[in-house]
């Protein structure tokens, strides 16, 4: 392996510029940071023009591009042994409304940054390597997320992925049409020898441990719910309180549900839970809400701690069903089991980080990633790479610096080539 | 009195068929309630369509309409004494999002119910009469209540009426112009003799206790804050629970605060408190919101209560500060004291129930008038109309029958009249 990468070495700065660029496609000026903030929900136009730079890229690496029936997209590098499966290493380019640059886009330029290494070096590799980016990873604008990989993997049936909308009900067919991003190429196609991901850890853990990189092990579970909470609009000044039935305040009480779920230590010490999403109908400063949409993101790491938390939730919806005179509806929108990620291909990266002499742990992903996805069909594991200020993602201050990044991506290349010229 | 009035009586039907009648106007399919709820947001096109309906039958009854430059309407009936200050009964016709066909409306097509019954009867009365609407008396869209009565009252000044925006930033004067109802008459030219309003209760008092109507002796005290809670944007997957500060939490905490209040009894008996507004951003379900705007509206009969209980607000605000490691800015964007209507016309409605035998009580408004802001420069009172259903308002299920409207606005006519010949 080191005899044929012959001291071959990615070129940071190549990295970054790349991402850079990138992150200008959608940019915002944040209000709260003074920073500029990336906005590329998926099947936008900045999606979109964000797609059209990174297909650019690939081809000018002179990459052979294809885009599936979901809007997938694959650049493929050609390996000695003709026919033999790829490896490939992907990841995304859409971006939840207030993102960074890094979130996905390093694992996508990543992966093209190897190439034009091995390039550069005329190295060749026995299999193909594939960099690819899926179709709305973030799940923020169709509400499902990985569901370009999902629908590429067969998880989730292509109709299905086609008839989700977002909130003003166009469909993800639709918006893949109009974008150009209607692929031709069939879904169930690609069955990769291995896939590999580089992906920023977007927590605190491993820079407040110093590490230098992950070895990811798997993904912890995820369940989403969406609800609607029906009560009763009223005047807000003359109606009196006994007479009232808030869906905000009952939406306010499942929200500490949640805090206090987390922090009770019931269910293991690593349960997280959000209420991203809260929507009341009017909304108005003086009408007691008709209804409120919104959201619970739960999360942990084991499997049995994740299905007593559901439960309690559920049994919590009740509870505030009662007390506050409402009616709770609810769908569980998203739900993945714990991850767990092929252990070869966790050694392959932890040697190649020990051939680099880079610090690295064990982690477990606290978000979810497409390779969690693939990991259902080939050999998979993912390279974390640390982030300044905890880890801060999801927002204009997510920040890795040039060294994480490279070194991310360096161990990334010699893992995937080891990967690549596997029998 | 009851001379002069010779056994007029007003038409409940014709009344009743106006109020259907500009129902229709801004009228949307209810899913909740399966009913028709009204949206007519002051200024929409839907509003104008109303305030065209109403300048139409102002004008069919040989009324004089004038527009002053806030856009409120006065339909005039000349009285017999040259010169001499006008009667004026007046209310609105603008709506929260999710209305009925009787707030506001009732006091507006009432009074031109009662100038239909005098012109029919051919009765004189000394003083003339002023049928009137004012813009924006609810204060849905551009954050401030009883708008137009307040700036043509004097308490808000024109220039600060106009500037106020709504959530497009659209400004009140641009809305007035594009509307076609900025009109020539300046402010402050209307100095009535008296002021008098009828509207629907909103509340439950008058229909459980079984009266026929209500004389309101004054306004509650009421104060509005909004509220931007800044906090810090992160992964929800990711981010560990200690190093979050979720501003929506923060907003839970606040939301379940004024709940907690108003049950404490510590503000007395008939504290009220609601949070009607409340948006994350970015508001998406996996994404820890960076901030949240919400809202407190604050309602209490007694004012030494009122101000108690938004000392205590603004201190759990610190405490959530503190707790939650967010930021709170807030500001009040609303605050009238209680008001007291004059008791002189309170009597006169008092008698005037009784000559026709109708059940009355005296009772303290829940909601904020117009009438609070004309009686600062006139002698004022209103009446109020109970309602079905515990007398819910701003909600399409609002109800009050044919025989409830017909006997407050019959009263009206005959306290209406006395006071219009008195010298």
């Amino acid at each position: 392996m080191e005899e044929t990468l012959s001291g071959a070495r990615i070129d940071p700065k190549r990295l970054y510029a790349s991402l850079e660029e990138l992150g200008a496609v959608g940019a915002y000026d944040d209000e709260g940071s003074g920073l500029k903030g990336v906005n590329r929900l998926a099947l936008t136009d900045a999606e979109r023009d964000g797609r059209a730079l990174v297909v650019r890229w690939f081809k000018e690496a002179g990459l052979e591009v294809s885009i599936d029936a979901i809007g997938n997209c694959y650049a493929e590098r050609p390996g000695a042994v003709a026919g033999s499966a790829p490896v490939m290493m992907g990841s995304h380019i859409d971006s939840v409304p207030t993102a960074g640059r890094f979130d996905g886009c390093l694992g996508v330029l990543g992966a093209l940054e190897i190439i034009r290494t091995l390039d550069a070096r005329k190295i060749k590799t026995k299999r193909p390597i594939v960099a690819a980016f899926f179709t709305d990873e973030e799940g923020c604008r169709f509400g499902t997320d990985m569901l370009g990989s999902a629908v590429a993997t067969g998880r989730i049936p292509l109709d299905e992925g086609y008839a989700k909308t977002d909130r003003d009900g166009l469909t993800v067919k639709a918006e893949l049409e109009r974008t150009g991003f209607l692929g031709s190429e069939p879904i169930g196609l690609r069955k990769p020898h291995a896939y590999l991901e580089c992906h920023i850890e977007q927590g605190p853990v491993l820079r407040s441990k110093n590490l230098d990189l992950g070895v990811v092990t798997g993904v912890q579970a995820i369940c989403w719910h969406e609800l609607e909470i029906r009560g009763r609009s009223a005047h807000a000044g003359t109606t009196p309180m006994s007479y009232r039935k808030d869906p905000g305040v009952a939406a306010a009480k499942i929200n500490l549900k949640l805090r206090e779920m987390t922090a009770s230590g019931e269910f293991g010490p690593d349960m997280r839970a959000t209420m991203g999403v809260i929507r009341p109908v009017p909304g108005m400063i003086n009408v007691v809400p008709a209804r409120v949409v919104c959201s619970a993101d739960l999360r942990n790491p084991d499997d049995d701690a994740m299905a007593r938390q559901e439960a309690a939730l559920i049994a919590y919806y009740k509870q505030v069903e009662k007390e506050e005179g409402v009616e709770i509806r609810w769908k569980r929108s998203a739900q993945t089991p714990r991850i767990r990620f092929d252990a070869s291909v966790q050694e392959t990266i932890a040697d190649a980080a020990d051939a680099l002499r880079l610090s690295h742990e064990r982690i477990l992903s606290g978000a979810g990633h497409d390779a969690q996805e693939w990991s259902r069909i080939c050999k998979t594991a993912m390279i974390f790479v640390p982030g300044e200020y905890d880890g801060i993602s999801h927002n204009p201050r997510e920040y890795s610096t040039e060294k994480q990044c490279s070194d991310g991506i360096f161990t990334a290349l010699i893992a995937l080539t080891a990967l690549a010229n596997e029998d």
